[in-house]
């Protein structure tokens, strides 16, 4: 099929800080993707128009939002694809109100949510679910598992030092 | 002109058992009001509809929400209208995710956010709203403010007694 | 009638910073205003007395105060305006202290709440109170939201480039 | 001089379920006082008249309130005796609403806050108060703390048994 | 492949009230599944075994947990399969600390996280990853879908009953 | 009677940065003092030796403390004296968890809690508590009172300049 | 030598009702122990006695304490035996002020803490530092860790059924 | 035995900054110890491996972690070696994510969580049961109480000067 893998949208620029860690690990793996900037509270029907038709041009969508935020949740609304939410920390309460926001969604319309300004894990998810039907997916995902480890025997050398 | 005062809308039946403080209070002001149940992550179409098409109907709208409440806030998104929030304590949290959702809106877009599970008070601000042009109700909240007076001296009696 | 649109109160001057933004929205909307510093716990005279006679000159109450925040509570206790609570974050434990004092409020005498530092919201919530029986203020809010829509689109295009 | 000692006053009939501790502790110390219900919210006006008086009637004043909390510190506001503030658990938020806006009072009125819930210890710190000029209450307050110790001795031979 | 769709796996017998009902979303779906017990603190040794070879034998990975809840990551340290984490309310403190435990994870290694004790959405997510690749789950989430704006509407007539 | 008016204590020298506030406040007042550091964790012998003693020397203590904030509570459990409370905010709590471990005392031993931080308010609250039997002190408290109101009008001023 | 194993101290005797599980654990793995009630608040004298004369007594002290938990950091303060603080909960916070009041202790006297109301893990903790020098315990510590694993694999069977 | 002493863990380099107070207090008191870089998300297997193996090679482990800190509880799942867990503060949540993570332990599985940051503490708390069957050290522990004292009777100094 002719569809995008992620689509990434967050509700400001100043998202965008945080969230271009999804590209560039979306990018690093070789996966597709376009990013948008859709404002669920400015730009309400933008979302809705963004949320319905999502399902014919992508798998995954990874959605980033501060303060009181509804795009993760919103766009869950509208499609049936994962969206993966990434609070982002903005205003005085440490990404506290982006995080209940986002995780606690009612039965019926989940969003997985990943860590406070996370994007890089959001997506490894969204990589994660799409080599449940990729073989290379899933090869390029292992792989990333040995560089961790090197990563962390790396750095093990250094206070050995 | 013909508009109803009073939008309503809660996420679900359960948020009624909290909502329907507020119609008592509108009912006791003589306020019209309609209650509609309207849930944003279940029936976006239905929220984008009403939230689109209340600026013609009403003049005020209260909204409830518990959890990740996006109610409120994509009703305003949708409208120009004064929208009023009331956070439903619903799972464990006590209201505080219901709280944050509601009240940490970005600028462009305010929800007037009351108590958690006070639609009481919610009635009473759509009331305030509606009498900032209307002497009749601003003679009733007058004359509820004295009743109110009233009801503390009531108590003040039953300790002295 | 004679009276001016909105009283914008605050609890000391520190709280300007962030109080002014809503001068500044209610200007753009051509809302007129009066700004007073009034301390809830220092002037309680001056409380008494801004808050009682506030009904004859004004229609909305903006009230901006930090930490132990009583100032938007105290003046709803004094007055049947609806009163618009804008949470300063002061000291350490950024603005919760003062979210919780100006959102909690018993039954009978609510405070309309936003975000914590949001005065510009606050402003927006007070020119959405005048429209309920202001057609330009109404179409001036539609336009207000065209440019929000506008805002996010030049966004868009930042990070498309 | 023909003081009253102790002035309890709360914010609603529901409170005094706590607040009746503070009238035990204070009889059993032989201290005298009166009890009265004043909202800040419902009552302003009564509030303003009790709280400017205080100091001609009363030498401690405890204030318990719940939610929003604002009598304690509003009775500071008017008077320069030593205010206690009773945070009450009301609502869903455990008491944590009450205890910050009590609390976090600004420089310059302040409030002597207790545990939640703790009005026994509200009856205690004013008791101290007055000992500060009292041999005799000094004397009863060493009697107290005897009293605790030996409840505490007592206690251990139940587990011991 | 003879995969079966998604593993279950809970800290204790006790999070089986809360985590049943993911059995029974994906009973409904028709997507199997196998439930196991495997704690991460008292069988560390089966955590390891079940993590590092999931891979071979399921697609998704659902894991709830209480309190300081490590199963959902540490199962994804062994495994680059999508894993959900639920967290269970367990003890005192309402699930805010399985909450924290499951979403905070490093880069590198995601949890997607949904509501506490939601684990209804943790197999609603399942489906939704499953269906990427999946005309039929896709076709029985839209009518899924369906189904939740028929609830809406069925609770909306009784209130208007 | 020879005893000084009020014992400073804290916990450490890093908390005089915060505590000299009191000092200032009660020159400001002519009120005598003595400032110690007892530490209720590296020099409790220190500790049971001043609060045993503090009765025949002081009238009212302050004590400032951070962390898990021990020294309030402890002199109290030494002496009679109203001890008032200074939470300290070091570390990464910003003070919460020095707030609560000064205020939450159990029945029979109150601590008199003031702001995080309001070094300030702990004076103010020690001259509150003299001035019960000190005309003198009422004065200087009514005079201070005014000197409030004025910096309310100076910063009013200053905005509508 | 002649020292018993372990010290069990708490506030009162309500915490006797999580405490005697550590009475329990101790006795399932054969390790002496004597319990006393001392509050640090209550009977401070008594708490400077048992604390300082713990050295020579005991070689683990386990306390529990409720609320402003100063008893575990107090105890420490007094001696150079290893404390376990078990926070437990009492009042309103779910014992979140416990957990603070007895964690956040500063350098030079730490309090070793096990979670909200957990006794038992706190006698595990004396075993475990008990066992450092002693191969009887150590090994009874890998049977129970066997258990452990059995318990689950018999949890395991009843969903399976 | 030719045990070392301490085996010090940690998550990540990072963590490095906060840890090595825990390598300089161990070596003030003169005790072995070894650190490692082991992350329980990122090196799972290195994690198994040195769990498993440290009660042959150490008397006591400490592990410092961040966020969903998993590593002291996942090697406490493996040794019965007691294991001192310190919350780093990583992100935007102070602390209180990995306070969490750690201290809420399952019965069975103790951590002897220390103040968040608290490495020092973390290596006295070591020391203090390595003292249990150590004259020397705890000789060494009471020379370091009594320089506590001297500190603060230095710093005392400093505010009479």
């Amino acid at each position: 099929m002719s569809r995008t893998d992620v689509l990434i949208v967050m509700g400001s620029l100043t998202d965008y800080a945080v969230m271009k860690r999804a590209e560039e690990v979306l990018t690093e793996f070789g996966v597709s993707f376009h990013t948008k900037i859709v404002s669920a509270h400015r730009t309400p029907a933008l979302l809705f128009e963004e949320g319905t038709k999502a399902q014919q041009s992508y798998r995954v969508v990874i959605a980033g939002a501060g303060g009181a935020a509804h795009l993760p949740g919103m766009i869950a609304s509208l499609t049936t694809l994962p969206v993966i939410g990434v609070p982002v920390a903005v205003g005085t309460l440490n990404g506290e109100d982006a995080l209940l926001s986002i995780v606690q969604m009612p039965e019926g319309v989940p969003v997985a949510t990943v860590a406070i300004g996370n994007a890089g894990n959001a997506a490894l998810l969204a990589i994660q679910i799409l080599a449940v039907h990729s073989t290379d997916l899933e090869n390029k995902l292992a792989a990333f598992k040995q560089k961790l480890v090197k990563k962390i025997e790396d750095q093990a050398k250094q206070i050995r030092g």
